[in-house]
């Protein structure tokens, strides 16, 4: 089979592979205002895939979806003093409107804690309307400097949920939940990512929050992704909104809140994390197109024999696309459905109808092989397993392979300088260290306690700084 | 059943009680910008439902969803001028962005023509990339100075397609398709929406389109909603935007184009076409609750009994809700169902326990009997297939009922005044008296052919206008 050289190599210039990825693959592109995004067919349906999953996790903790209004006044951003602080240098905002300049100028939603406590506050009264468990799919605007498609642009498409509890505990485990149960789950079993789930030290905090729960991948080229974030935001916003409920004792107490968002960043993950020279690997349980049955030739017998095996494994539960597009070279096609990491290629030519067999060939192991066609819808969902396991499994494998143990700023720095992550204790680091850091370009990505599970504060005894260069 | 007056009758005040119903069912809420609105959950799972089914519906017909940009240069809006024309009065503007004043203003998208041709233009090469058949999900901004929740908001929530061909006839099918087998099979067969199919009047047709087809369904106060619309652009943004492909002759021609939406105003128009002075009435394909199974009083019994009940139903294809929430009066619980329109009640107290009966209360037709426990996975289903009849049914029978044939523009006038129809010959109104009824705030919903059908021009022979007042 003759490759092009389509995508410059990683190792040359790992960038400039993801765009071509992005682009070659049809993922998405620039749109016209600087840093937004047209998401073509295929990028968008990665995206409408993660969507269906995850709505249906967020719904099976309780939550339920509505939408609130995509532009907010924008004296509403200013009543929570670090959050306008945090939101104030990427907001865009709207003073004209139905042709006359607007009596107060309104900004584009960067995130909807103010406006939803706003209705918050009217909607909860008692203890009895309490958890309430919110979550809305939304497009939302952060004036983006430097953009790159999928992990920074100006317009992104996410879900951001938003609850409010009766107490600081409640509180604090819905947090946990959701980044648990909901968001490692959905990244580890669906889209076969590795991810490391910490706390994020202060100075990385969600502006408004006390408290941000994150999970970071380490992409192909060893840097850090921050892959989603539930906030604690503490009894904050409710002050600033006066969202209160009268509780068993007939007090008036402020709710506690929390907020979550996903965006379509995993898009861009799914890219660095799992692709490679050849384009990208698609973890088989997010994949639209699972399996693929291409005819060699364009003989009446072998276009017979694809839309039979087609139907087959579809049969069998397999999402299948048939290729019997004999007019286009099969080495071209062939390379057209690695580069679009679909994970398993079903090829039939005359030697194959001969011998009873199909060539099985599979992305993300790599290598073909023969296979009885009358073994194929057994096969076939058989290496979907393997390899949505064998995806999650190389990914850790390169987590673990690149990422040190560091006593010392210089060498948690040095570390993520030559493309790996560091591991160092809290009390080696602290936030003077963190300074240090940030002048070379390095983060404190989580903190994480002695066996790596997430710790109840910044200073808890044993902690460990995960630190690298992130995306 | 102690009944509480919680709306104004429609015969009383009909906005108002469209209010009453949007606010007593917690569909909506005014959103704090003006004409904006936050749709609670209850309304959001209407929305989700009609997205759901209507999306399959999309995609069966050969679409693919993607994403376009929210904000779209003010230079691309121009370049289509009647769009422009049509479309300027109610653009909202972002004039800074990133804490800067932005070198060229950007308008939020009122609709995405402009901005899916300057793509378009780029996609398609040659004939072999036509059609090309794209869908998108997303919101929209459009000054709304008379705002009304649902019906007219500054922000809505839709799908737009839109779509190149490479013949004038292709394009024109799809646009029909997508009015007749997309969206009348949704409305009637899903909403059991009662929808005319027509063709918009040129006074009346899209900014930037040569053709629009719609859907006009009658209010319950006799007033008319047009309720998705379908049109043929021409070769008009083709022109404006160079989207050019190569056709098989070796020519660089201009593509054919389509657009269609249809919006979260369904959600209105859901509640003014079946909704009465009791509230909504959910047809049962969209109802998101089909049965709720109601404990009278809080016995262990029957406690037991509304559980193992609310199991059954579920077990036979029904969406079943138990309510056992005995701490709530029950007339109280029931009205709140009946408010928001679930299809089919299963009440059970101690009396229908030892009858070995439950009592089904109908929404739709109203009534209730008693229904012996072990038939109840049967009469259940069975009701809500007739009742998604019955709806499509009275619907149909009012707009019959309140449609008249006028003769002239005063009697058409008369009609509508008085909260109704007219249909009256096209050759004996014309665009003259459109203009005429226009003055009276009467409108031209659609044109159709003598049997019904949509015809292929204004001026074809025989065309019959309808006539009536619009949200």
């Amino acid at each position: 089979m003759a490759k092009a050289p389509v995508l410059t190599p990683r190792a040359e210039d790992f960038p400039r592979w993801y765009q071509d990825v992005i682009n070659k693959a049809e993922l998405a592109e620039n749109g016209p205002v600087r840093g937004t995004m047209v998401i073509r067919p295929y990028g968008y349906g990665l995206w409408e895939r993660m969507q269906g999953d995850l709505d249906a996790r967020i719904k099976a903790v309780g939550v339920q979806n509505a939408y609130f209004p995509l532009f907010i006044p924008q004296s509403y951003l200013t009543r929570e003093a670090e959050h306008v602080e945090g939101f104030a240098p990427e907001l865009a905002v709207v003073t004209h409107g139905g042709g006359k300049e607007l009596e107060e100028p309104v900004v584009v939603r960067p995130t909807s804690e103010t406006i939803v406590n706003e209705y918050f506050s009217k909607w909860v009264q008692s203890y009895r309307d309490l958890p309430l468990l919110i979550n809305q799919w939304a497009n939302v605007v952060r004036w983006e400097l430097r953009p790159r498609l999928f992990l920074r642009t100006t317009e992104f498409l996410w879900q951001e949920g938003h609850t409010a509890h009766a107490t600081c505990e409640d509180a604090r485990e819905f947090a946990a939940r959701i980044h648990r149960d909901v968001y490692a789950d959905f990244m580890e079993n669906v889209l076969a990512m590795d991810v490391v789930l910490g706390r994020k030290t202060a100075r990385e905090r969600f502006a408004g929050a006390v408290n941000t729960l994150t999970l970071e991948g380490m992409m192909g080229d060893g840097k850090a992704l921050q892959l989603g974030t539930s906030h604690e935001l503490g009894q904050n916003f409710a002050r600033a909104f006066n969202t209160r409920y009268l509780s068993r004792d007939g007090e008036q107490e402020l709710v506690w809140q929390t907020s979550w968002g996903s965006t379509t960043r995993m898009v861009g993950a799914l890219v660095m994390m799992h692709g490679d020279d050849d384009g990208l690997r698609l973890p088989p349980r997010l994949a639209p197109v699972q399996a693929v049955v291409l005819a060699v030739k364009g003989d009446p017998a072998v276009l017979a024999a694809v839309r039979e095996t087609g139907d087959r494994l579809a049969a069998a539960g397999v999402r299948v696309r048939v290729d019997d597009r004999a007019d286009i070279p099969f080495g071209r096609r062939a390379v057209d459905w690695e580069l679009r990491g679909v994970p398993v290629r079903v090829e039939i030519g005359p030697r194959d109808l001969e011998a009873g067999t199909a060539t099985l060939a599979r992305r993300i192991p790599g290598g073909k092989e023969p296979v009885r066609t009358d073994l194929l819808a057994e096969a076939v969902p058989k290496a979907l397993e393997e390899d949505q396991a064998l995806l999650l499994r190389q990914a850790r494998e390169r987590r673990m392979a690149r990422t040190v143990e560091a006593r010392t700023v210089e060498e948690a720095a040095e570390a993520a300088a030559a493309g790996g992550w560091a591991r160092i204790r809290w009390t080696d680091l602290g936030p003077e260290g963190e300074v240090a850091l940030a002048e070379r370009a390095v983060s404190v990505r989580c903190l994480v306690t002695e066996d790596g599970a997430v710790p109840d504060a910044d200073d808890a005894p044993g902690n460990v700084a995960y630190v690298a260069r992130a995306y």
